[in-house]
């Protein structure tokens, strides 16, 4: 049975693989101080375009959202995220722990804009409110949704008027970037963030994910805080390695690209047999609404998890694509859906 | 130039490689809910001799302790360490960064006793002081040595006489239970401790950490700690797959045994070389006293680190063996010693 | 000019006054263990009818919220408030900084019902999410609304067969108690909920608010929280004296209804002059809709607060009155208001 | 039976309550924007003779330091403090509660300095430890002695080579600025420290301490910290009114010196019966060293806590005075004494 429930079913790009078994006994320091991991920290500035960017290597989305948040702020200082968002929702309350508040707000495709923000900081006005201090987006978003160039920059130019940091989860960056209707660069990213990572775990990695740094005054002292909370991995190369696989030429981008393409197989199918998707998403998530009696027959032969309850009969499903995705599950997913139509 | 620097220099011993790969395009459940994971569990759960224990995978031991020891604890309570703890020293404040101090006592060799724990315990004695509750254990310690079945059982119920908590870090816990001297099986580590972990990252694991869990009491709901802490990898199976192939034999034990062995070799041929050491070190760990122009010497052809000024002529330096030091490296490093004498 | 902007803006009652210069130079042990405490909590245990009920004395509301709420939950566990309550809107994220989410949840009237609680428990279903444990109440509410004896016993049966814990701010708890269309007495309160607190800064004392603790289970060790918080008071008898003096007879009692009968005649003004209300209190909070350039007017013999932008030329403001509240000031604002219009 | 056990047993000095009854019925703002703060502020600054310095009223010690010290310090930073600091032994762990480590160094006398500050950055070498970033004084220390000018000059030297900041807890501070030995100023205090704070709860006030910020960068949204630590009270003029009557002359400084020349009777009735003492304090606490059986009979006639254990036969006992200790209540003491010998 083919499981389209995630893009971290699979272990590893091979040559990830290949790598660290290549390498397996030389010696290296600890820590993320290797080799290694400076090689892959020049290889991914090298495709932002920016030497002055610092990077760190972390184990996942949450460790890296709690990480940089809670080392950015101040204790009375909190985050705005979209209602959807992944530290909202998703990461058992890893902010809160840390002591900040995330400020939510609604939004209709995942995406915050200068609307979302201007309104958050006109409702706090004084110190019996927490301060807004720390923007926080996903992309591409938690419902499949990517930011264009003109919206990040409207972002990053409404956060600096109000002297706001700005900070992008990038768990499915490859994903967005890689969208046949995205317009930002990883350079962009830089430009327009104060911090912002590289996911690996869903692209392909074995895991981990590259945290880039470019806003100098949040720089200092930064491995302290991974360590504090429990990411600096002893042994660094097991990340670096399969960074420096991705970015040494384009592997990053053709495995982004592919699990796109797949999705848009996918698309394509749901459309072909009349159906329509909860939102408009152009990466690896599709969200197609489905009569639930097809959903039950759509599980005996595929896996994949429930979103969100339409109506009485209808169900949005959520259907992922990877690096890993074969040509052919995405067929027979296509033709099962053609057939019990 | 051999590196004695630590034990996690080189990647994972290739039997947990070629499972990785062989593995590798096999779709699995993520974040720890995959078979293999379950099988890891049953596999250590077989070699403990308890059916009854909960066991997690985590990343590392920093992450680990923080992890477990805020989940085990109320806001007010605090942890008793050696004040040469991992936690005390060496883990940038993560247990104070989750709320809780831990209390530091100084001992000989690293290892707390009940004389210990009372003498904390009578310190500490109304609302104004923090509640010590729960003792942390190292073993192996940081200092090389290990802990008595004898002593473990004494620590345990002094514990118990007073309401408290027993935890034992086991980053170095293989090289610990295959000391010459030791005495303690795993089934004893669950029969005189609440919680205690099975280090993999200093034993030839990738990486991982198997935080065995034996009161009822702390079991519940602990998942919902390790994610909100930032330690549930999406990919469960890097973790269990390394212990599948630690523990589906001996393997976990043949290495801790190689390592200990190198130890011994380097012990022999410092006492040989006229040299004395800072700790009675029966595990892979050894603390000779040099004199400075000697450590400057050896220092071109071997790494290693700096432990504690002894006088102005002498230092203690510390060697690690592991699973992957060569014979040969070690009779070097004891050849360069006569040499140098 | 009088002040409608809150209910602490005097000092005291003076019988509170008189008390403390009464036994100044009395000396008494420190940190609430002073015989004034104890006969304090006597006095409120007998007017709750329980003898069963832990009291403690802390400074304020923020404080109180944040001391009980970290003692009674584990770090994976959230409290489930209004949009609307204090600990979600107004504490600068006291709740947060201890750790916790709070999860809030829209309302009409800022009051919860089994059918809010119930939806967040149904959004909340694995441990990539907090755990919903401790429902948070305010009454009377920050909209001035109360809840009815049937409306408790509803939530505290819903959260008793989910498992969670309720907990009711009492910061304004008098004026509820004292609403002509309250049914609910301090007994209910101790049957229908884990704890609560009778606030007395905003009723009369000088500071300080009385948390009861009714659940057993959350009783031992509250000392420490309290202080750990930096809310144990060195000289215990300055709140407690003022709980005595509410408490030894009726005061406490007779003061809200006061305070409830000066904002009774506001409304009636209100009414009379031809405006309506925002929400339908019947305690000492009246949030009268205004024309702006009328509320212009009014500010220049009185003050209040804005609450919200009802239109481009309407205002809800808020009116507060309490048990210092003079009838003519009342009575003033009403010519005023029957002037303008 | 007179309690020589702290100095807050009574309640306050005459002329503050005196003040809160003739201001009691005043309608004044909340939450310290009242203008009895502004006065007292000022009152505060003129007596330091700074203008610049921002300052808070807070409601007690422990709340002041946990305020203060998580609103200075970012995740990763820790305070240094003797290992007698009233912040590392009796505030239940509230600094660690908000996340920071305190680094204790053991002393003579309670008393830091440079030497032992750069023994702990010594130890503090890379981020897998602490940053200690925070020197942390008591001034009057916990066993009655005092920092003279040259002391603080030369750790605030020390402190700012090595970018750390000073805070001076000054619970006891009017006590050791009428010492007979003491050559330290308000002004000298805000010269040699970043923030220091002015006791009033122990010197004659209800409750209460003015936290004196001196360093610019430290003062920026103080206010947000005092309110989400639950600190900000509804009724400032309580505090404020309290300083007024201490500052607007030498009220403070009268009631210091009183306390201190009771502190010296009993000294000298120590010393004519024949014993010594812990410390050598010219404070308001001082420490005899008692034969246990004397203990024992002076019990009967008077309270005091025990300190120390010295041997089997003798104890350290702890005796407080404060601006409330008559004359009489001291010669009673030292004629017992002097008696039983």
């Amino acid at each position: 049975m083919y499981s389209f429930r995630n893009d971290y079913s699979e272990g590893a790009h091979p040559n990830i693989l290949e790598s660290l078994v290549r390498t397996n006994m030389e010696q290296t320091f600890g820590y993320g101080e290797d080799n290694y991991t400076l090689e892959a920290q020049e290889l991914i500035r090298a495709h932002i375009g920016r030497e002055d960017v610092a990077i760190h290597f972390l184990v996942g989305g949450t460790q890296t959202n709690l990480t940089a948040i809670s080392a950015f702020l101040r204790p009375h200082e909190a985050a705005i995220a979209a209602a959807s968002g992944h530290i909202a929702v998703h990461e058992t309350g890893a902010i809160e722990a840390t002591g900040h508040k995330v400020i939510t707000t609604e939004t209709v495709d995942g995406k915050l804009s200068p609307i979302h923000i201007e309104a958050v900081l006109k409702a706090h006005t004084d110190e019996h409110m927490v301060k807004p201090k720390l923007v926080y987006l996903s992309d591409s978003t938690e419902v499949g949704t990517i930011y264009y160039k003109e919206e990040l920059r409207a972002i990053y130019e409404c956060a600096k008027s109000h002297g706001l940091l700005v900070m992008i989860d990038g768990a499915r960056l490859g994903s967005a970037l890689m969208a046949k209707d995205n317009d930002v660069t990883l350079n962009d990213l830089a430009q327009y963030s104060d911090a912002f990572y590289i996911g690996g775990t869903k692209n392909g990695a074995l895991l981990g994910e590259a945290l880039v740094i470019v806003n100098d005054s949040l720089k200092e002292d930064f491995r302290y805080h991974i360590k504090q909370k429990g990411g600096l991995l002893a042994k660094g190369r097991i990340i670096a390695l399969g960074y420096i696989e991705l970015f040494k030429e384009q592997l990053f981008f053709d495995l982004a690209k592919h699990a796109n393409e797949m999705a848009e197989f996918l698309l394509q199918g749901i459309k072909e047999a009349g159906y329509s998707t909860l939102t408009e998403s152009t990466t690896n998530q599709v969200f197609p609404i489905l009569p639930k009696d097809i959903i039950k027959e759509l599980r005996k032969q595929f896996d994949f998890s429930d979103w969100e309850e339409i109506d009485e009969a209808h169900l949005a499903i959520r259907l992922v694509t990877s690096w890993a995705t074969p040509k052919e599950s995405v067929e027979s997913f296509c033709e099962a859906l053609a057939h019990f139509k």
